[in-house]
Formats: C-alpha cells, sequence, structure tokens
C-alpha cells in the first residue's frame, strides 16, 4: 500500500516539513551536523507528521504553525528512535545503520537529547502554548513507557494489560499528541472536545501501528522491513502475539513455547517452528483481530466530520497502519 | 569551605525545593522510582537552585514560582549527570554508584530522558514563560556542550579556545541560566540589562566551577571528590590544566607530556611524574589564576546590587566556586 497517497492532500506542507527539519537539525557542531544528517537521511514517511496536518486540514489550509509543530513531532519521534536503538542495542533501522551502530551509544545519548531539546525550543521560541502541552506530557509518558518495557523486559511473564499500557505510553501517545495538536491548530484550540476525539483517534491508530509492528517481527520479511528478524525476542521483548498464544496454547504447547522463548539466537529452522506454534495456537489471528478492531474504532471518530479529502485520507491512513508490510 | 553558610539567606525555600524535586521525581513506573531515588538520594548541594534563590533574594521574598524554577534547574542538572555518566563510562560520583553503573547504561538513558522532560513539563503547566524560554535555550547548549566534548576527546590535540567554548556550554550556560531565572523573577522579567549581567555572572562562576573540577581530577583527594583519580585523562579529556602546561613547557617536557598522554591507565609513580611535570611547567597555576580571574568579575557584578545578606552569600559562592576541595 502506497503511502503518499495518503500524503497527497498535505503535500505541500510536508515539504515545508522536510525544509523546517533540515534548518532544526542544523547546529554549531560538526559532528552533531554528521549525526544528524544521517539520522534525517534515513528519514521515513513522516506518519505522524501527515496525521497532524490532515487532521489541521479538515478545518482549512494548515497553517506555518501546523507545519513547525508536525517537523517538532518529528524531531521527537527521531530523538525516541535514536534513544530505543541505543537502549535496544538495534544496529539497523530500515536497513540503514543506527546511531549507536555507525557511532556508539554514547553519540546516541547526545545526538537524542540535543534532538529533544532542540524540538521543545522551537515550541518554546514560537509560543505555541497548546502544543507545548502537549508535547511535555507526552515526552514524560514516552519516557515512562520505556521504563516500562525495560521493566517488561527483565520480568518473564507479561500480562496483555501491561503490554497495551506499555505500547500506550512509548508509541501512541506521540501519534495520539499529534492528532491533537492538529484538531487544537486552526481555531481548534478551545475546543476541548475535538482536542479530545482526535488525541483518541491517534491513540488508537498508534497501538493498532504497534500491534503490527510486532507481527512483522514475527512475519516481515528483513529485505522489505529493514530490520533483522526476531530482534523483539532476542531483546527479551515479549509481543502480543506471543503473550496471545501463550494463553490460548494448551498445555503442552505453551511448555513448548515457554522452553523455546529461553532462547536467545534462532537458527531458521527453530524461528519457523516458534512460528508454526504461534499460529496454531491463533497468536496472530488474536492480534490482528486486535488492531483491526481499533482502526474500526479510530475511522468512526472519523465520522464526526464532514466528508472532504483529508478525512478520506486519514481513513487511507488507518487502513495504512494496519496494512502495511514495512 | 562549607557552603551551608552561603545557603542561610535562602534555607526555608531550599528544603521547599527539595519537597518540590521529590514530587517531581515521582512516577507511575517503579522502576523509575527506584532509580529516581538513588539519584535523589546522590544529593548534592544544590549549588544551582542556590544561586537562582539568592539572586531572586536580591529583590524580596523569592517567589514559590522561584522554588519552582530552582528545582526544575536541579533536574536538568540532574539529567545531564545522569546522561553524562553513561557518556563517560563512569562508575562512581560523590561516592556513590552512578545510574549506569549500578543498572544499566540503558536506565541511564531512560532516567535522564525522563528528568528532562519532567522538568520541561513542570515549566509548561505552570505557563513560567522566561524560565521557559532560558532553559530551552540551555538544555539545546548543554547537549552542544556534550557533543563537542565528544569531539574534542576523540581528537588529539585541544586549543584553550575549544575548552572554553566546551566548557561554556556545556557547564557554565545552566549556571548562567539559573542566575538570569532568578534575575528575571521577583519582577525582573522585564529588566533585560539585569537578566544579562546575573547570567555573565552565573556564567563566569560556572566556568570558575569547573575550572577548579579540572584541577580537582589532578589534585584532589579520591575520598573527598568521591570520583577515582586521572578520571578525567582516562577518557582522552585534555583539561586546562594540561592545555596550559603543553603550551607553557619547553620543547623536551612537552613531548615527555605527549608520551606520557598515550597512556590509559595509571600506575602512582606515573602519576605522580605527570603532576610534577604539569605542576614544574605552571599548568595547574595558570589554571588557578584563570578561575581566580573569572572569579573576581563575577564579584565586580555582584556591586550593582546593595550590600544585602543575599549579595554578601553570592559572594561566598563565588569564593566557594573557586576554593571547594570536592
Amino acid at each position: 500500500m502506497d503511502f503518499s497517497a495518503v500524503q497527497k492532500p498535505v503535500r505541500r506542507e510536508l515539504n515545508a516539513v522536510e525544509q523546517h527539519l533540515r534548518d532544526l537539525f542544523h547546529t554549531p557542531v560538526p559532528i552533531l551536523n554528521r549525526v544528524g544528517g544521517h539520522v534525517l537521511a534515513g528519514g521515513g514517511k513522516k506518519f505522524r507528521p501527515t496525521l497532524l496536518l490532515l487532521v489541521a486540514r479538515l478545518k482549512g489550509e494548515p497553517s506555518p504553525h501546523a507545519v513547525l509543530c508536525a517537523a517538532v513531532v518529528e524531531m521527537v519521534h527521531a530523538a525516541a528512535l535514536v534513544h530505543d536503538d541505543s537502549v535496544d542495542k538495534s544496529l539497523l533501522r530500515r536497513g540503514l545503520p543506527t546511531v549507536n551502530g555507525l557511532w556508539t551509544d554514547e553519540m546516541a545519548i547526545i545526538m537524542g537529547d540535543y534532538l529533544y531539546a532542540q524540538a521543545m525550543s522551537a515550541l518554546v521560541g514560537a509560543k505555541l502554548d497548546m502544543p507545548m502541552q502537549v508535547m511535555a506530557r507526552v515526552v514524560t509518558e514516552m519516557s515512562c513507557g520505556e521504563a516500562l518495557e525495560f521493566e517488561l523486559a527483565h520480568s518473564g511473564d507479561v500480562a496483555e494489560e501491561q503490554y497495551f499500557a506499555m505500547v500506550h505510553a512509548k508509541t501512541a501517545s506521540l501519534i495520539g499528541a499529534a492528532c491533537e495538536i492538529g484538531a487544537g491548530l486552526n481555531g481548534g484550540a478551545h475546543n476541548p472536545a475535538r482536542r479530545k476525539r482526535y488525541r483518541e483517534f491517534g491513540e488508537k491508530v498508534g497501538v493498532a501501528f504497534q500491534i503490527v509492528d510486532d507481527l512483522l517481527d514475527y512475519l516481515g520479511e528483513p529485505e522489505v522491513t529493514g530490520k533483522p528478524v526476531a530482534a523483539d525476542l532476542a531483546d527479551g521483548k515479549m509481543t502480543l502475539p506471543l503473550i496471545a498464544a501463550l494463553r490460548q496454547a494448551s498445555e503442552r504447547d505453551a511448555r513448548r513455547l515457554r522452553i523455546m522463548l529461553k532462547r536467545r539466537r534462532w537458527a531458521p529452522g527453530q524461528w519457523e517452528a516458534l512460528r508454526t506454534l504461534v499460529e496454531r495456537t491463533g497468536g496472530f489471528d488474536y492480534a490482528r483481530a486486535r488492531a483491526e478492531a481499533l482502526a474500526d474504532e479510530a475511522r468512526a471518530l472519523l465520522l464526526a466530520d464532514p466528508v472532504a479529502p483529508a478525512r478520506r485520507a486519514l481513513s487511507m491512513a488507518v487502513d495504512y497502519a494496519v496494512r502495511r508490510n514495512h
């Protein structure tokens, strides 16, 4: 599925976001420019800025403030990825070496700190109160999500509830923030019900997005996802397909699963055996169904706004979140 | 020299800062509370909050906003230390294990991110515009300082100018910010000249403070400083005493110094030989003189305000910065 069709109603603004990002990534320190240039080049599809701009577009032409906020949200996302990759010791992201892989963990800490600080500076400098309130809350929430993930990765069993709390804080909160900010711009700052609705929309999309990410860790092609296979399990991360599989499995299968989970390295045959077991116990089906249900709930929240190209694009963005293959 | 005498005029406010810090360090994630509790217990002397409150005190009773800002500045300082210790792979700070030492580098990243985020949230939540502007600028500057230090540590020779640029960004900027915020509170927000004067005061104190830190790395007693000896050199960091020594040394001594610098581990005798050489070439004297000159300039900036207990305490704080032994 092609994301550029989703982006069509805000294509011009997204180009302006790219320009903002180049400016915001520019620093007085040569090494930060080299590392930042690498992060910027690794780019990605600008999922969060796209949502922010599309939600703003529902109420008219997105303002230059919307463009700045979209750049800030992407910058916070980039900062979180740089720190996460260092926390997870990941060496590849979207098929490119990570900052900790190409430089060091030390440089990843510094680069992430710079990006967080510069993102907040941009909002403070433009005196954008509502986006500042939203982003300050969310950046705190995201670091709590990281801590929760750290705690769960070292705790053996993970309940579905804990998984959802972690995904909500770590991933969905920022996508919710992007949509809430989009709804609060273009005259929407004093419409708390609208802001809340789009925050919920974004959070549902965000949780669905992450479930699909976790499915892709099992079922994706490494050449397409740009990540090594079984990366989550190697980090000790139990995600929804496995949590559901363990709950739904017969006693014998659950025992087999638990033995397999003690592995840290996977030969292709062993990995295939685990996948078969998760498939048979309905772990993948359960995760897919949860993602689809969240996508349906998100789409329903769009119906309060009149039909328009931006609304259709937001609906397509939901489709994309649950049907993408990378 | 006893820092509690400096703190006397703002003792009550400093107790309120401690309470704020306990509240701000409290999170919904158990592991963050354990790690945060450790960071908080490691405490330190609250140098930056003390300066902020004393500068505010020059214009009357410090407001609850001043107390909140003092807590925020201390929190940003704590965040920077947690990340720095991980970047530098330091295992001890003030005689206690660091977060990366007691837990992992991963936890240090997460904890620092949380503290930065929570600090900005506190300012945003209280809608403190001026402190937000100052802190947003300074947090960006501090991460640039970290990057500069990273670059210099991997670049062999360091010019005095580069050293000062790094110290300014990494250490002095936050102390300058504390004093600028103090000057901007109590009705001072619209007195840019006063804010600028106290920012300069704080920056001068900050640079002097760091030079003394760098001297203590050579001359301090590990039992008093709570840090291992020669920690900077082991990290590849050239600081002012050594930069001055290399410049002032005879060709033969400079050659000897450069050979010594290739070491990464130091036996007591070798370390003593390096110290003797830096002493003989006047490296320590030069660094001490620079710190004292900055302290004099800082004290002179206080004279524009009338004599008062807070002014005397600020002058004593300058003495403390250059005469402390830990």
